[in-house]
C-alpha cells in the first residue's frame, strides 16, 4: 500500500485545542491552508459534519440511489454538481477539494494514497456526496448530560460490520456498519429519544443489547475504532454508521474514488439541530 | 391539448367508497386492473403515498440532486433502477407502470396525454422517482381531532406558487409550491408539531398567516386545487407541496416525462407513521 502526498495521518500544524475554539469559518480556513490534518470531532460545534464519497459521474446515479435506499446509514446531506467542487448547499464557500483535513484515494477498491487536498486529482467528471455522521447527535447527547466514554477517553468510537445487508444499487452493496456506545439504561432511553430527532445523522439506534443478534461475534474487537469497555449496569447501543457508505464504495471497486480519511469529516455551515430534514422510507 | 388512451379523469369503475375499505394490496389490485382512475386520498390508509416523476436516465442524476437539495417540497421516498418498473423498496410487488390510477404524459414540458397505465410507453432508459406527499401527515392530523376543511368538503387542497425559489439542479428549477389549510390557532400549533414528525411528507409548515409574505397575491385564487374559506379565528397555514417537483420537471422541458395525474398518487406498503426517516439539510 502506497501513500502519496502525505506520510500518514499525523501532520498537525495547528493544534486541535486551538481549532476547537475557532469559528467554523476560521477553522475551515486553517484546514484549507493544509495546516491541520487531524479529526474534526469538536470542531465547528453545532454544525452538520459529513462523510465524503467522490465518485465518477457514470456511477453517481447508482450511488445516489444507494444512499436513498439506505437512509439510516447513508443520509445524503449534500451532492455536488458534476465536476463542480463547490458545495453550495452546505455553505457559502465550501470547496470539497481543500476543505477536509485529509483524504483517502482508492483505485479499484484499494487504498492507493492519502492527501491533504485533492486539487491535483480533481476531474470534470467527479461528483461529491456528503453523508451525515454521528457527531451531530453526539453533541446533543453531551448537551443533555449523557456521558460518552469514547469522547471522554479521546478514543475513536467502536464500529462493527453487522449481518444486516443494505439495499444494493448497481455496484454498491455490502453490510451495514454500526457504531456502539455503552450507556446506562436511563441514558440509553434518553439517547434513543434525542438521536431520533437527527435523521440526517443516522437517527435513532438500530439495536441495543446482544451483539450476536446483529452478527457481531466479539464486541471487544471492533472492525474499526477502539474497543469500549461495557461497565456493570450499562448496555451497548448501536447506531447505523456512515462507514457503511465507505464499505459500499470500496466494494464497488470503481476505477477511482476519493473519501475523507477516518474521522476527518467535512464541517458544513448547516446547523446540526435543525437541518431542514428530508427523507426516504427504509425498505 | 390532446389526450390519449383515456378521455379525462372521470373513468371510475369501482367506486371510491368501496376502495377505501379495502386493504392496500386489494386496492392496488383494482387500480392495476385499470378499474379505478380517481384520487387516492383515503385509500390504503396508514401507508406512505407519493407523487410520481419519471424521467429519462440522462436527466435522472440532476433530478435526484434537485430532490436532495429541496427536501421539504421534494422528499425522495423511492427511486427505481434505470429501466426497472418494480419499486422494490416501496413494496413487495409495486409496478410503477400500472399501480397508479392515472398518469400524465409530457413532451417538451407540454401535456400530451393521460393514461391509465404506461405499459405501452415504458422504456429501458426511464427512472421513476417517488416523492412524499401530504396525505401522511393529514391522516395524523385527523387522527388527532384536527378538522381539515378540504377533506370535510371533499375538495382538493388549495395550492399556490410562491416567491420562494427552489435550489436548482441542471434543467430543474422553479418556485416552491405550497398547500394551504385554514386552522384555528390551537389546531395550527398542534399541526406544526405533528407534521414536523413527517419529514418524508413535507414536514413542518413553511409559513403561516400573511400570504403576501411568500408571494401569494390572492389567497382566494389558488393556482391548483379549490379555494378554501378562512373563517373568523382561523389562520392559513402553508406546507411545502410535492407539486413543486412537477413544476420543476415541466420547466425542464424534457423530451419525455411522465407524472401521476393530480391527486392520483402511488400508494406504497410503507407505514406512514414511521418511514425510517432519512435526510438532507435545506440550503
Amino acid at each position: 500500500m502506497q501513500f502519496s502526498a502525505v506520510n500518514a495521518n499525523t501532520s498537525v500544524d495547528v493544534p486541535f485545542e486551538e481549532l476547537r475554539h475557532l469559528s467554523v469559518g476560521d477553522a475551515r480556513g486553517i484546514i484549507r491552508a493544509n495546516r491541520y490534518a487531524g479529526h474534526t470531532a469538536g470542531i465547528g460545534l453545532g454544525r452538520v459534519q459529513g462523510n465524503l464519497a467522490i465518485v465518477p459521474a457514470e456511477f453517481a446515479l447508482d450511488f445516489a440511489r444507494y444512499c436513498q435506499r439506505n437512509p439510516k446509514p447513508c443520509p445524503m446531506v449534500g451532492v455536488s454538481d458534476t465536476g463542480e467542487p463547490m458545495l453550495r448547499t452546505l455553505g457559502a464557500d465550501i470547496d470539497v477539494r481543500t476543505d477536509l483535513p485529509l483524504y483517502n484515494h482508492y483505485e479499484n477498491g484499494e487504498l492507493t494514497g492519502q492527501r491533504r487536498d485533492i486539487k491535483a486529482i480533481w476531474r470534470d467528471d467527479l461528483v461529491a456526496f456528503v453523508i451525515g455522521c454521528s457527531f451531530s447527535f453526539e453533541e446533543a447527547l453531551i448537551a443533555d448530560g449523557i456521558r460518552l466514554r469514547h469522547i471522554e477517553e479521546d478514543k475513536t468510537v467502536a464500529m462493527y460490520r453487522t449481518n444486516i445487508q443494505t439495499v444494493p444499487s448497481g455496484k454498491f452493496a455490502g453490510p451495514m456498519v454500526v457504531s456502539m456506545r455503552p450507556l446506562r439504561r436511563e441514558d440509553a432511553i434518553r439517547a434513543m429519544e434525542i438521536s431520533a430527532r437527527f435523521p440526517h445523522a443516522h437517527g435513532r439506534p438500530m439495536h441495543f443489547g446482544d451483539p450476536a443478534q446483529i452478527g457481531i461475534a466479539d464486541i471487544g474487537r471492533p472492525d474499526w475504532g477502539d474497543p469500549s469497555e461495557i461497565e456493570p449496569g450499562e448496555i451497548p447501543v448501536y447506531w447505523a454508521c456512515g462507514v457503511t457508505s465507505q464499505v459500499a464504495v470500496r466494494n464497488a471497486r470503481l476505477p477511482l474514488c476519493i473519501t475523507h480519511a477516518p474521522g476527518r469529516m467535512l464541517v458544513s455551515d448547516i446547523p446540526s439541530w435543525d437541518a431542514g430534514l428530508a427523507v426516504a422510507p427504509a425498505a
